[in-house]
């Protein structure tokens, strides 16, 4: 097992920036940092005494751990234009196999940290799960030693369960904050001060802390409630899509509230 | 203007349970509770020290405020056999016009906290908003007096507006719920710990008690990141329920995420 002291990010984009600003947080230094504009290499770098590269010829040897945090779309071209093979590298996407790393280092994994992050919001990482698979087991023991140092909750999860995580956080949080979205707006148009709903979202978020979603479902939809839902579909008719999503949603839990899907 | 210092409760479903409870913890009595079964309307009774009936011609005069709590479908029915006119009443129902009980007292109006409430789940009103609408000036003081026995936050919203206030609160509550169960059952079927999600649910609901949620949507979708959308609907291709509510709404995140609806 080697030890991690010493990362480089390829890639400075939300989740590069929030990860590689925790690792040197704790302790870990941060060699360079390439992204395809000198801006945002710089901008990122520059906190993390690291040098803020575009060229990935310019990529150095030096680093323990090389991780991929581009979009899926860039990470097979940044691959083929890497200079070197065989060294330590992860990558950190939800939906990309394990495997295609595979090519390019017998010392290859995936280093998840499942949460939304924004490149100026700063997260505490010692709650977010971080989620390893890897090559092998020395090259395992590693990442979750480097993983243990921002996180209590390190949890080996393989390819095809790291994508039903990837898509189950979709729906928990990115299609969430759209139904926020929609609420912000409807508030907006009747001069309703957002506020007024903060309460609720926190307690809906806080239910399913210790209940099956399932089983907390409230509201017109799941007690069959038709008056209510007509009225609401008329308070929409002038906004065709929010009814669309209105009608679909409602169906959907109405069809699935007795069992699962 | 009057002061409330005892009330009725006709209803014992989800609302009534916990909006009484908190009353009754405020120090103001409870009279009666009416339910159409002696069971649901002992159940609630009971730790009121209040009295159970199961016919609306068992009401009694005593009571300050009577509050409709029923279903809305169940309401009109209701009122029309309430065996007195001109009684303070109120109903809790997000959209219900107040004028709906016009025909039945001159002193009427709403009573609306704005939270998702279950019979066995204790909430605390002290942070919940309360709408309040009245038919006049007096009767809007009492219901404010009373409401501010319980929560901080006592607010005016007219019949429209607690319309589209109810209306965004199925959107972040009930819809938001629906995408907390979507997630549940993907996680089971994978063998995976619905822990995982929780601390990217908390930091979701969290985001957007600062920020505008249109300016911190994340995901494929706001991206436009096609692979990662077209591979999780290939994940999907066994149902194809949930792959519609995939489409729908990242197509609606896509076509929003540049300003409002």
């Amino acid at each position: 097992m080697t030890t991690i002291n010493q990362v480089s990010f390829i890639g400075a984009g939300n989740l590069a920036t929030q990860l590689s600003k925790a690792l040197f947080r704790a302790g870990v230094s941060i060699n360079q940092v390439y992204s395809r504009t000198m801006e945002s290499a710089h901008d990122l770098a520059k906190p993390l005494n690291a040098q803020a590269i575009t060229d990935l010829q310019q990529v150095n040897e030096q680093a323990d751990l090389y991780i991929f945090a581009v979009k899926d779309d860039a990470l097979l071209q940044v691959l083929a234009n890497f200079p070197y093979r065989n060294k330590p590298m992860v990558h950190t996407a939800g939906s990309v196999s394990m495997q295609v790393l595979a090519d390019f280092s017998s010392s290859h994994g995936v280093f998840y940290p499942l949460q939304t992050f924004s490149k100026n919001k700063a997260v505490d990482f010692r709650s977010i799960p971080i989620c390893i698979e890897s090559s092998s087991d020395a090259f395992t023991t590693s990442l979750t030693q480097l993983a243990l140092k921002l996180s209590g909750d390190v949890r080996y999860v393989n390819s095809t369960q790291r994508q039903a995580l990837h898509l189950a956080a979709v729906f928990v949080c990115n299609f969430v904050n759209y139904m926020y979205a929609v609420g912000y707006d409807l508030m907006q148009q009747h001069d309703l001060d957002f506020d007024l709903l903060k309460p609720l979202i926190q307690e809906t978020a806080q239910k399913v802390m210790k209940h099956n979603p399932r089983e907390v479902q409230t509201g017109p939809a799941v007690r069959s409630d038709e008056k209510v839902m007509n009225k609401q579909l008329d308070f929409l008719k002038n906004n065709e899509q929010l009814q669309e999503l209105y009608k679909f949603v409602s169906k959907q839990i109405k069809e699935t509230s007795k069992g699962g899907f």
